[in-house]
């Protein structure tokens, strides 16, 4: 019943697929420069990805003869229909984009309409956003009823070597494997491509000539705009088609795991998975299509003169990001009423969960929920920390002033800083998700987060399709107006992006903790203690890591704050009484000093602090091995951080002396490389002096701290 | 009999940092401005130190008095006594760092010969060499001693709570953390008060006012002297000697764990730790003492026109560098010969060891050396990638050429990449180590490591003071040739100061682990397995960190290197066609892109398949355990790193575009601000568009290929 409405929806959402491709096409390419820009923008991106397909292909065949050879005889097979259905989804999307750009630039030119244009845009991106969960659960339902579902005790065997398997769970997990190549060749090509076209139109049109962004007389802006393309719909489609792949696979790893000894439980645990994405697909589509059509133009009739005479109506959209949002909450809303049902349908009057389920068959409801809800919080934490609206951007662009080594070390922090809330969310979730069912819970709060990935594909798209339209609208000197229309969408664009970029990184966590539980269940003798344990030490690990970029940031900001305040007071000093510069009076050098220590001392206690109590913050609520995660995921993230930090500082203190002491010819010191080399050197001070030195007690004292307390926590934890 | 050695090398030792302070004394300031100019530096650093211990005493007081009421009654008494050694141990290393500066600077004046203005570096560093370990030794024997050792089994209690523990530990441990927490508060409050004063001397100095780094005219310039024996001694001083006092402590954690069934073994166990700290201390002294006495001016009779005459004769030396080397070589082999013959003694007759040590009493001497190699080898790899004669930074001065953007990225890279190495080693001696004698084996690694850290401190703080006799130098305006000697010293000094940072890391790295070894064993019900598999993971987790790192390299790597050619491209069309900018001529667009898509293409697979790879070579020779620390070590970097490239290249591109819409007043377009603010995006560029959005992929591929093949991993494993 649950297969036959799956593949009902995905078939409804394959026709729209094509009448949305269909009305997008008829839609105008506009004048001929444009429709020339664009025929190089489609060619070159589809050159591209062909020609990627054929340089992956030896490997992704190699790869799939070694799994039918050496794990299991058809693994090989799903493999490569996993990276078969990768390329289809991308294939779709993709054409979505290249054909969408140029026809949003000419909406904005023909109709001079905001809610025309972003309709154009979003057709585009629906095509990306309906074929990832189309096509992944198309595959997945094709596997899986393929092996013969959850029952099917089939010992696979290698047509080589006989390690014995699960015929069905190495097919599930392969398939997702195929998915996943395709992804990361997607990823770090289309991130190549991208950042190095629009690095060099960068250095090439605003530092040397002086031209704006996106002027078509610099060679290198055509590959910028494919670059977009390339990487923000293909990577990005391939990418989450692999998390909506992997999530329903680690749900079934760990409902075989888990519920092995009650037949009834696994049938409903690995239905529930189904369910899930077959209701998130529905609600991505409900919810897309419904922006679509509400914007189109209707035809009204109108009175004109006592005639009713047809007149184009087209309602106009107050703020485009608005709308977005608006398809998203539908969406929400629907998989969680899905969630909710279908959890009451396979689990509301099923025996002997309840050793599982801290609350009966509304835990994994509440853990989907769960993660829906992280999802979004980390969106909204990171459009805090991104958008021009807040706090951390505005002071980043006033650290501008004080020039490129404040910006770039301000700039770090931000970064640093913005890790903390995001994993604090994303952990809290698991642990209660785990706490509710265990590591089923925490594979179920990723399909939360994942199921209505279709609408958030959709709007993630719509970012490059906003951002490329903008680009040919300056390309071929198009009138300001129209600009104003594609910028306000590209800003919106930018936007979804930054929560699109929350969401892809909070499901990774979510499915890559779910990969490792069931990872441990995978091997013989992997008994390492009950489920919470292990979820607390994981936990504690992701959590102890974020701390450590925390306390970077704070070193860092306030390193970079004392510095802003001490080079303003040198340089009153100079300027105020000239006579120093002259060499005819000394400067006050007592109160720069007095400054430089009574800042050193006022940003002493909280990060010294932090050392001592975090143990304590977590050890107390949580037990022990929360607190043995901590220690972990620190050290492992503050050698890694050190060294970094350390050695980044180092060498670009040395390529500064390199340069000074002659070792560059024709660069002496004074040149404008020189310069560079000292914004890197003043850049590498905060890291190699700051924070380099300070992590290494950083964790041992959190270590030696935890030492002393670990019996207290035991006894007196609350959970 | 150990113990009674102990005391004596400690009182030798306190002689000598007495000898050695009078000696300095003795020596002259040199003339007016120099002696005013060393006074400001020696008042500032006293004052500064002064206030800093009245701001942490209500710290420390209050955690003293929470461990005696709640922990152990003596455990705040210990933590005291801890944090007043650890203050004690700063005092006389800034005394020798705040005099030694100005004499340096004077004897490279009066006798131009390096080898004497060395020797006066290097007393100063010695007081500092000196007092971390004797000081730190003589605080844990008293507090070992006075709690009676290791069969004293004093149940402790808090005086208000009464959680039960081993009273003898608990002193020890809180001994330990009354160091660190004045090591966390100096590292902390050092490198705001040294990085802010440089950073702000290099912006007041060289950007603005085209000054020499250190004139005196600036008023900045004397907060930056006094801020590097801030952060480089006083810091350095309490860092290590926490470490020193750390480590011993977790070899008797441990050991009270693992042989608490073994009377015998439990007694050479405990006194390992004691004879390895001793015979690192006298190998300290033996090393560094040896070059002051070598160095020293000695009276020669000479014959002068038949009259015998007292003549000064001083060796001279040819490269500082390898004299300092010299030193440290010499102490390390005193220190293996007394690991060998201390472990020979302790274990040498002793029975039931076997189950502990794989190959008999030689294991914890092996482990030991091992330490000490790993070191060696960090120090070594640090200087690769931070030395002016290697390629990394050669390359990173051409990078310069092409601007702020480039450099801060490539620096970036170069940051990354140095840390897979280092990991490696220190990883795979952790598991030799750990092999060899299970967890104890992780602490005598680290104690090895550690031993002779009386010399390396001495060579540490060699180099602020070089640095800061430099300063002096230009500040007070002395002769060129004066500048060159102490120029050359300060050269040698960063070398023996990036060494001694690899040295600081890799031991707080073992430190950490052996803490965490010891954290698991210290409360009731942490079952997690045999050490090996617990050594596995986490060395596995330290490993999957680094992996991150090294994929984040080559991506950045990558990039800059491809938009540096494409940039190349670019510009030379414009130049070789003037008609393109005049608009006249299309640019070559099609050259671009498929140089953009060879670059894409050409950089894609290595990344690609390292995801593929990487579960592969650690699983096969060394089973599922290492891959599951993999796992966990990799998702908790890559979560970290990516929201950090993600957001920070997000908040730069922002606050660009917040500036180019007119939100920062005074700050338009094309302005100073502006510029800087597009440095920031450049660089964000690939954090946010490469980096970020791979890492989640990376991941996910590798917990998806670490799924498919964990039985093989536990059937095949080789070790």
């Amino acid at each position: 019943m649950v297969y036959y409405l799956a593949f009902a929806v995905i078939l409804v959402t394959l026709v729209l697929i094509w009448r949305n491709f269909i009305d997008l096409k008829n839609h105008n390419e506009g004048n001929e420069d444009m429709s020339e820009l664009a025929g190089i923008i489609r060619r070159g991106a589809k050159t591209f990805l062909k020609r990627e397909y054929r340089v992956i292909l030896p490997t992704v065949l190699i790869v799939a003869i070694l799994y039918s050879l050496f794990r299991e005889a058809f693994s090989g097979l799903t493999f490569l229909f996993g990276a078969a259905l990768s390329i289809a989804a991308v294939e779709i999307g993709m054409r979505g984009g290249t054909y969408a750009n140029v026809r949003t630039t000419n909406a904005a030119r023909v109709t001079g309409a905001m809610s025309r244009t972003m309709r154009i845009a979003l057709l585009g991106g629906s095509l990306s956003g309906y074929s990832v969960p189309a096509f992944g659960l198309l595959g997945f339902l094709i596997v899986w009823l393929g092996s013969g579902g959850a029952h099917a005790n089939i010992v696979g065997h290698g047509l080589l070597l006989s390690t014995p398997c699960n015929a069905v769970t190495m097919r599930l997990t392969t398939y997702s494997l195929g998915c996943s190549v395709v992804a990361m060749f997607n990823r770090v090509a289309g991130g190549n491509y991208t950042t190095a076209a629009d690095i060099s139109a960068d250095i090439v049109g605003k530092n040397i000539h002086n031209m704006p962004e996106d002027d078509s007389r610099m060679p290198n802006s055509l590959a910028d705009f494919i670059g977009d393309c390339v990487n923000d719909i293909a990577g990005n489609i391939s990418d989450l088609l692999e998390s909506f792949v992997a999530t329903p696979t680690a749900c079934i790893l760990i409902s075989m795991q888990v519920f092995k000894d009650n037949e009834a439980a696994l049938t409903a645990a690995c239905m529930l998975p189904f369910i899930l994405s077959t209701g998130g697909l529905l609600s991505s589509i409900i919810g897309v299509n419904h922006i679509i059509i509400k914007n189109k133009k209707q035809t009204v009739y109108v009175n004109v003169n006592g005639v009713m005479q047809p007149h184009e109506f087209s309602r106009e959209t107050a703020d485009p990001g608005e709308e977005l949002n608006r398809a998203t909450y539908l969406s929400a809303i629907i998989v969680i009423a899905v969630a909710f049902y279908g959890c009451h349908s396979v689990f509301g009057k099923l025996d002997g969960i309840s050793e599982v389920f801290k609350i009966g068959w509304v835990s994994p409801a509440v853990a989907a929920v769960l993660g829906m809800i992280s999802s979004v919080a980390v969106g909204k934490i990171t459009e805090y920390y991104t958008s021009m609206k807040y706090k951390p951007v505005k002071r980043l662009a006033q650290m501008a002033t004080e020039g490129d080594a404040f910006v770039v070390t301000y700039g770090d922090a931000i970064g640093s800083r913005s890790v903390l809330l995001p994993v604090l969310v994303i952990g809290i979730s698991m642990m209660i998700s785990g706490w509710l069912c265990g590591t089923y819970g925490i594979a179920i709060a990723a399909l939360g987060m994942l199921s209505f990935v279709g609408t958030t594909v959709s709007i993630d798209a719509f970012g490059p399709i906003a951002d490329n339209a903008g680009g040919i609208a300056e390309s071929c000197h198009l009138d300001e107006k129209i600009r104003g229309i594609t910028d306000q969408l590209d800003a919106v664009g930018n936007t979804t992006a930054a929560i699109g970029k929350g969401n892809a990184i909070g499901s990774a966590a979510f499915a890559t903790v779910a990969l490792i539980m069931s990872y441990i269940g995978s091997y013989p003798a992997s008994n390492y203690g009950n489920p919470i344990t292990i979820i607390s030490i994981i936990v504690g690990g992701i959590i102890g890591g974020a701390l450590i970029e925390f306390f970077i940031a704070i070193l860092t900001e306030n390193t970079i704050n004392s510095a802003k305040l001490m080079a303003d007071e040198g340089e009153r000093q100079l300027r105020e009484n000239p006579g120093i510069l002259e060499g005819k009076e000394k400067p006050d050098y007592d109160r720069v000093i007095k400054m430089a220590a009574d800042e050193a001392l006022h940003c002493m206690l909280l990060p010294s602090i932090l050392a001592l109590i975090s143990p304590i913050v977590f050890g107390f609520p949580f037990g022990p091995e929360i607190v043995l995660g901590l220690l972990g995921g620190s050290t492992i993230v503050a050698i890694s951080r050190a060294i970094f930090s350390g050695n980044s500082g180092g060498a670009f203190d040395n390529a500064k002396k390199l340069i000074e002491t002659g070792g560059l010819p024709g660069y002496e010191k004074g040149s404008a490389a020189h310069k560079a080399a000292v914004v890197g050197d003043t850049i590498g001070d905060t890291r190699k002096d700051v924070v380099g030195v300070a992590l290494d007690i950083f964790i041992k004292t959190m270590s030696t701290v935890a030492n002393t307390l670990a019996p207290v926590f035991y006894t007196y934890r609350l959970f």
